[in-house]
């Protein structure tokens, strides 16, 4: 048999392959230059890709694509892509994540954070001289409002103190940030392109242009005037940008040839412009946009809370970086050398709203958490040595080198701007030590066992985070009292003692005089009482002010709701019913001394607190160690402390100012985000809660007031990230619940004077002081060393109202600094006044030679700021004139701060 | 209560939104400009994109990326992205598909066809003057025994006729198209891309070129030197070439500068070209690449097969083609106006490796179809036009519009350079009509009442394609003779006799002389002898040659098999069953006339056959008609006709020359692609079978042939089309299976003179007569028109041996002629000598004012055609020289060829 071929066929299927097939098609021009055209409705097409700083994956992850079995997405693909895409056409405009290159921002682009703060709206206004603020996440019954009564544009004035002089633009969206329905154009999506080559199969311009007048409509109906923005783009978009460039330029385009609609590349700016050109007038808003539910049942107040460790380690190194920048400029940037930047830079990527907000994958939040472990370590480096550095008498490189004898050397660095006394405590194995001041002067110590929870818990993380099992747990926390000056050290001096030291009275006292029904403890003028039988905090009394308040605490947790809407890392919903109250009675144990008393009490098997009440401090520190929360009843848990005060308080709860409030969740719908604290007060009396982390708070009932410290579920909240919220430490097979410890802080106070405890004290938890140590005989060392110093003139301090928020040496050898006044108009009688900083006092030994007020950010002059005016319904043109500093005279150099008011200035010494 | 915030945790938030987040990594320059190294390893990356011309998709749909759901494909992004990263960096290099832009290719990439033929080989090396060919799909046994002995490269000599004269280096892949594996890098591939950061998370170069050298040393172990390519690309890659070239840039810089093998970006030129420098010795490769199994039962001989409708409507349009392109030569090409390049375009598209073979989608297929029927009607009005021009006597533009009046004219076109005689049928209603030859005299006519199947299909497919149900089916068929001259045209008049024409004898006449046996038909010198009982053929007999071979003929089908590996679009799995028999006794109806005498047979309710003996044919015509098949057993059903002469036949079966073949499937792995046809012969006679398309063939047994006809299956044969291959039509809710109908030609010869009429013949199958309609009175016609003419010389014609195979005006008015001799050396007697075709005979009135002859696709001039030289195994120097025409003198314009020889020429007038 043969197979025959025919020659003719053959050959026309070999030819075939000579010709290119690809359609010629004929090549159009477009025109996509269009700009804003008065009477026309203007529909702003922003293209933006929002790419998240990790969440699913890590974000070096995302920027190289890797992994992308969980997400297909690269970052390096966007921007390079879209740079080719913008040079093709220089009408094209786009928006990356939440920044811009090369320009003064002046729009705020926060499109997916879950809720705003009306701080934001203030800071970004006023401080940091944004017009305008858009974003997608506004509470679904506010939007349905909005929408209605086309208030989705507003006004939004953030501050008390600023009133009208703090004022953005606020544009929130009317369905989320990406394009209306069909209009997504990315490479992966499967859309019909436009299509206007009418020889090619599927010619379908005039259905596209209807589709979009027909969007354009819709929208422009919950729109006031004649300007829509689409937002073009959604979540690691524009992979390769020509894909939606393309379709773009076509839109623009056709539909303007079609003229009934005017289609434009624009930007978040262009589009503030077109409106303010508007002239209004607007609706105003005042307050947050939280708490923020998407559906029903669906309050995002799960974030506030979820991963409290990662939340702890945040704040840790926040406080220790703002520390450590100060160090770092005070002895001198080292190039090379190590630096603070990678702290910075870790702490940045943090404050992403899938970071801090515990809303990433676990190995997401594992990456975050090293990056801060590198970023510390480095930074820690530069503590040590620019403390050893700054204290050396001797000039030079050699002060990086302490050398390394005796007694352990103890220096505390204080960053805030006020002198400041504090106790400090260290793990020791010898209860025979003594601590000297710099004069040679032994001061009162204090031994306090560690506890067993403490040690068992230092083991077990110990192994299992460096794989080792500790030989040896320290056995007592020496404490004692120091004095630090203002942007300044001290150094104390541990040494054994050299005969036994006599026990001091109180040393390791536990519970005394079982006659009583209650045990009153406190070495200062802050007394707490509990009752012996159930161990319940009973009151709070303030011997100097006369402030009493009864108070109840006690732990609780709510058991997480498992349903087509969970509760999980986003989400807080609790299953329904009452929440759990962890133990009605709890034994108690009591340690004094002369320094602090401690009140140990074991809750469950998983709660343990512990209240400690200092010499010098008129405010009651809580630590709680909580976990492994357990989960064999397949029950989440989400746990609260909840104090619960006799007092008669009022709270505005299930209410909005901006809509009538459908309630579906009573405890969820209540809860907001607790950044400092929280605090009630009644006709008499203040109860203020401040805490040492990010965590959601509520007072679900008069006189309460609940902070939830620990959660952890067994469900996805079905918002993308795609895992329980199951936190869990393992070493080698054994896995159990994460444990979280932290603290919060206690304080009654007469009406009206809380706010001084809150502000300072607030501060003070912020940024504790910094300890540095090193070996060394005390008479080596204070022949060596200034024992103590300041930066400031040795007088001078801050005003109690203002607080150093930045100094920091930036790479150019400028000085960056930023003051804060701490309060509001109003909130407290002595320090809501303008306040005076001396900067030649504050800068001992340097001369200023030059001094610029610079906008928040820095990356403008304050000079420069020009402000958008914008016609408000209702209002006149009178405004509120707030206190505010003036300009800083050159010779005197005293910078003035109003209440509230933050100053930047960039200074050349 | 109120919420307090932390203003300095506040503003580190907001402050991180300003600075930059993005990693500054220091920018490295890659240095990808890498050529071959002598004694090293040289990976050749070939960066490419498969895109088929419609597939799973349309073209159009790939094109635009429209239709993203069933694949994510678009190959306006691979164009435009490409071109944006070649221009990143000109060291880049990229194959599209399987061509190249401005450049002479040289090389062949046909990575994806599904089996490759010797006489592609000789067309590729030869006659389009490329040195190689590249291609995935080779027998995975094949692939098998060359991996181990290393011959997967070897010299492919396709013709016997030119043996070593049509080599081309021939370089089959070790696995498919793609890359090694893990060394895909489209944006949406799952890769851990390569990160030579050490700042970001997971750096890995060390570990990717460790695999890359791994990869290539793999490689390098199934190849005979020192050059391996990497195909980088695979179906529809490259959306964002970017992603690619980012990938490979670093490779090729970190490789190179480990330095243990030399990576470069390649092209399969620059490959062939390092191939022919190692200068071999090569293997020898003779035969074709057929039939492919890609794994065990998995013989991909089904798409020889796959929907016959398309291929035969493919067939006959590419027939139509090459002679509508004659006449817009002959009649000049018409500008503004209708064209045949949109007909040539859709074949072009058609004979994709997905369209004509029947593995695309339906719709993609019924695009197919659309695009060859609007560019068939276009290339009808060129047809019509053109003839009407060409034989009107007047001239200019009126030529274009007949007048219409009485009687019926018929215009007969014939595209061959042969005089010719042929019977015309067309459909009439009137049994009372006379046809007139140009002189006005009678001609023999004979009436076929059309059979109820014919009428039956065509109500029901008109309604199903037109919407609407025809009124009025033809009664008759009305046939006559016609001769036309070469390259010519010859008219005839059909018209209403005055009064009733006597019929002749033999008119309608039925079965007669019930006595015999058997019943014998043939008006002509063929004879066919039918079983009067059961309706089987028992013989074919030539009462000119005396050749006389009794002949079986029956319909089968192959039950399909439905299993891991079903039988589908592209695999033929028969379900191991024998093939059933559709009928073992047939009623047989017989129709004599003077012109044909026509066997007509019902084989059972879905299979029609008429087998058709002309007056002057030494053939007979077999028209089957195949559907629908019936699937209500749950059984898909692979129609064959098997032939089976009593001859002494050989043909090696379940043999492959280049392996030892292992059987498992003794139906599918002895199929072929048959495109012109099949023969058998034996000692004495030989049986030969034409086919009307491409399909597929086999002789499974000595004596048999069998040709597969229709398919019809019920399961996907997993092949990435997704659909079974279960073809229907529809009227309103009424659907059935499609049915076919085709012919196929039977012919007996003495052994040695088959070959006369299978090319001859094989000619004149795919050339039909080209026929025009008009009406007008024969005189008026005839006055104003040539009646007949031809476009050469009147007394001369092409050489029986040589074919024109284009004769096309270019738009450059340049004439584009290819003459093809016909015959392999040695295959006929006399024809298989050399042939001279005169031109300036060829091209009546026309003066040829310039002749160049090109290359067989006309990009370059064959005298600048350079040939590689290879070595071969085990061959001297010494090389066989076949005869070939000389260069074709200027003045006399004689054009000779060898056998088997094909020459371009572009001619100016």
């Amino acid at each position: 048999m043969e197979e025959l071929k025919s020659l003719a066929s053959v050959l026309l299927c070999v030819l075939c392959l000579c010709s290119a097939v690809v359609n010629g098609s004929d090549y159009v021009k477009y025109n996509t230059g269009a700009g804003v055209v008065a009477g026309k409705l203007n529909v702003h097409l922003v293209a933006h890709s929002h790419d998240d700083v990790g969440w699913l994956k890590t974000v070096d992850q995302y920027y190289v694509g890797s992994n992308n079995s969980i997400q297909s997405a690269c970052v390096e693909n966007v921007l390079d892509s879209v740079v080719e895409a913008l040079r093709r056409d220089p009408n094209r405009k786009f928006v990356f994540a939440e920044m811009h290159f090369n320009k003064t921002p002046k729009a705020g682009w926060q499109i997916d954070p879950f809720g705003h703060s009306a701080v934001q709206a203030y800071l970004l206004g006023v401080e940091l001289g944004f017009d305008s603020v858009h974003f997608a996440r506004i509470d679904y019954q506010d939007r349905a409002k909005r929408k209605e009564d086309k208030s989705l544009e507003v006004i939004w004035r953030g501050s008390k103190t600023f009133g009208s002089s703090s004022q953005i633009f606020t544009n929130a969206f009317p369905v989320h940030y990406s394009p209306p329905s069909g209009f997504h154009f990315e490479l992966t999506d499967d859309f019909d392109p436009v299509q206007d080559n009418p020889l090619l199969d599927g010619y379908n311009v005039e259905q596209w242009v209807n589709d979009f007048i027909d969007a354009a409509l819709t929208q422009a109906n919950v729109t006031r005037d004649n300007h829509i923005m689409w937002t073009m783009g959604d979540d690691f978009q524009y992979q390769y940008a020509e894909s939606w460039f393309k379709q773009m330029d076509k839109l623009i385009h056709y539909v303007n040839k079609g003229g009934r609609v005017n289609a434009l590349y624009s930007t978040p700016s262009l589009y503030t412009e077109a409106k303010n050109a508007a002239n209004g007038p607007w609706p105003l808003k005042t307050d947050d946009y939280f708490p923020y539910a998407d559906r029903r049942n669906a309050y995002w107040t799960g974030f506030f809370t979820s991963r409290p460790a990662l939340k702890g380690y945040v704040r840790v190194l926040s406080g220790f970086y703002l520390a450590s920048r100060q160090l770092e400029f005070l002895a001198g940037k080292k190039s090379p050398g190590p630096t603070t930047s990678a702290l910075g830079d870790a702490l940045g990527i943090a404050q992403h709203h899938d970071a801090v907000t515990g809303t990433a994958k676990q190995h997401t939040t594992n990456d975050y958490a090293k990056r801060l472990a590198i970023g510390a370590s480095e930074a820690e480096v530069v503590v040590s040595s620019s403390l050893s550095c700054l204290a050396s008498r001797k000039s030079g490189d050699q002060c990086t080198k302490p050398a390394s004898t005796f007694s352990q050397v103890v220096a505390a660095y204080n960053p805030l701007g006020w002198n400041r006394t504090d106790i400090i405590r260290i793990p020791v194995n010898d209860a025979n030590l003594i601590v000297k001041d710099p004069l040679g002067n032994a001061i009162t110590v204090q031994y306090v066992n560690l506890d067993n929870v403490t040690s068992n818990l230092r083991k077990f993380y110990t192994e299992a985070y460096l794989g080792q099992s500790s030989k040896q747990v320290p056995r007592y926390w020496l404490l004692f009292q120091v004095t630090v000056p203002p942007l300044g050290w001290n150094t104390y001096f541990i040494s054994r003692a050299a005969g036994k030291v006599k026990r001091r009275k109180g040393f390791f006292l536990a519970a005394d005089s079982p006659q009583d029904k209650t045990v009153e403890v406190g070495p200062g003028n802050l007394k707490m009482s509990f009752s012996r039988t159930t161990g319940q905090l009973k009151r709070m009394y303030n011997s100097r002010t006369g402030v009493d308040v009864p108070i109840q605490q006690s732990f609780l947790w709510y058991g997480s709701m498992v349903d087509t809407q969970s509760s999980g890392a986003y989400i807080f919903r609790p299953n329904g019913a009452q929440p759990n109250v962890v133990s009605r009675s709890v034994p108690i144990k009591i340690i004094r001394g002369p320094l602090v008393d401690e009140v140990h009490q074991q809750f469950n098997s998983w709660i343990y607190q512990v209240t400690r009440l200092y010499i010098d401090k008129e405010h009651a520190e809580v630590e709680y160690t909580i976990g492994p929360i357990p989960t064999e009843d397949s029950v989440g848990k989400e746990v609260i402390s909840r104090m619960t005060a006799n007092m008669v308080t009022e709270k505005v709860r299930d209410y909005r100012a901006d809509w009538s409030l459908q309630v579906n969740e009573p405890v969820a719908g209540n809860y907001y985000p607790l950044n400092l604290g929280i605090f009630i007060t009644d006709k008499k009396s203040e109860f203020s809660v401040l805490v040492d982390r990010a965590t959601g708070g509520a007072s679900i009932k008069d006189g309460q007031v609940e902070i939830m410290l620990h959660r952890r579920m067994l469900a996805d909240d079905g918002r993308g990230v795609g895992e329980a919220l199951d936190e869990s430490v393992c070493v080698r097979d054994n896995c159990e619940g994460l444990t979280v410890r932290g603290n919060y802080y206690l304080s009654v106070n007469q009406l009206g004077a809380g706010a001084r405890w809150r502000r300072t004290t607030g501060q003070e938890v912020y940024s504790p002081l910094l300890l540095a140590f090193t070996q060394e005989k005390l008479e080596t060392w204070t022949e060596s060393h200034l024992t103590k110093s300041t930066a400031m003139e040795s007088d001078y301090s801050l005003p109690l109202n203002v607080a150093l928020i930045t100094l920091q040496e930036l790479d150019d050898g400028s000085v960056l600094l930023r003051l804060a006044h701490l309060y509001e108009e109003g909130e407290d009688a002595e320090y809501s006044t303008l306040a005076k900083v001396e900067l030649k006092k504050m800068f001992k030994g340097k001369s200023i030679k030059q001094l610029k007020e610079m906008s928040l950010s820095a990356n403008q002059e304050k000079l420069e700021m020009k402000k958008m005016t914008w016609k408000v319904e209702g209002e006149s043109g009178k405004t509120h004139s707030p206190v505010r500093g003036g300009p800083v005279d050159a010779s005197t150099l005293v910078v003035e701060l109003g209440p509230m008011e933050i100053r930047t200035f960039l200074l050349k010494f």
